[in-house]
């Protein structure tokens, strides 16, 4: 295995992931994984920039980071790319009021948001949130619509807690589109648009990152 | 408009759908639909023979011809092709024990199948039940599986209750098949073999069928 210098020649910036890379997520908070908390360390006191970009749309950046600073990683808000707020970026460039499917954790993300009169759906991993009950609503919310807009933090299929494997948003994201007949706009990995943001965020072009 | 006689000229039987032809469902059983206890007699007064094939998943047959007749529809369970009882014949035939993943009042349909050890998974209309804990259980005896099965009772997107519009199992079935990567089976209009069975229970061919 070729040495770190080697290895990052023309690298100035590193996006990592945080769900399922530097912890699994489950009761009591989760569990770092082996060697992840060092790895940070080490990044962070090299030349390279580094900048976290998560999908988890489960979790305000703030409660994140506080749970990460337990487990031992130094990491701070501002160094987090995450969807809702991205998703909050598009609401107000397009002058969107989101019905909002998404767990109580990221719900103070959209605190500056307008929910009234909905005219979009914006649905996040909202774990027991993702009731026969809400779903009906997000759907007949978006049935009302003359052009209905759903947008979806993410596209991920499933994720592993400490408990078992779990639904993600992409699930639910492709039961809203087929009973709409719709497809979602994604806020979140893998949009291009997202990374774009995050290596934005860090003053790094795409070819400079990994 | 042209008269019966004319217009049936060949037809020797007719299979009526039952939600959304026959009645609404809703509170209180629901409410039957202009017109069609009348046009139910009066095929069943002509020499036509008439056969119900429902893709109702949510009601054992028997509560659902309950339901019916107290609406004032001349019904028996005889009559009825469901997907429930149609299913259970695949899972005997397959010798496949299926985790049920569906609304009580159809688990009586699935009372003689043996659901220990499950080797595939039964998804029907399950209402109230489709809970984030419930998908979770069905998505994670699928990963279990090295073959994963899951048969859908039907693909419908929504139907309508008297409440408003209602997601239909498609859509739960579409999550799953996204999140295992895999197809459901579908037990249920619109797969020709369930169309075909209620011929075949009438004792007409598909020419001789409106």
């Amino acid at each position: 295995m070729a040495a770190w210098g080697e290895r990052l020649a023309g690298v100035r910036g590193v996006l990592l992931d945080i769900s399922g890379v530097l912890y699994d997520s489950g009761e009591g908070g989760g569990v770092p994984i082996a060697g992840s908390v060092e790895a940070v360390a080490r990044l962070k006191r090299s030349r390279l920039k580094v900048r976290f970009c998560t999908n988890e749309s489960q979790k305000s950046r703030g409660h994140l980071v506080g749970l990460l600073r337990h487990l031992g990683y130094d990491i701070s808000e501002g160094e987090v790319t995450a969807p809702a707020p991205a998703a909050c970026l598009i609401l107000r460039e397009r002058g969107l009021r989101p019905h909002l499917l998404v767990h109580d954790g990221v719900r103070s993300e959209f605190a500056q948001v307008d929910t009234s009169n909905p005219n979009c759906v914006v649905i996040a991993d909202a774990g027991e949130s993702f009731s026969y009950q809400n779903m009906n609503k997000a759907f007949q919310v978006l049935m009302e619509l003359e052009n209905p807009v759903l947008i979806s933090l993410g596209r991920g299929r499933y994720y592993k807690e400490t408990s078992g494997l779990m639904l993600d948003v992409g699930a639910y994201t492709k039961a809203l589109e087929y009973a709409c007949g719709i497809e979602a706009e994604v806020v979140g990995k893998p949009s291009p648009e997202f990374f774009k943001s995050a290596l934005q965020q860090m003053g790094v072009e795409a070819h400079q990152a990994q």
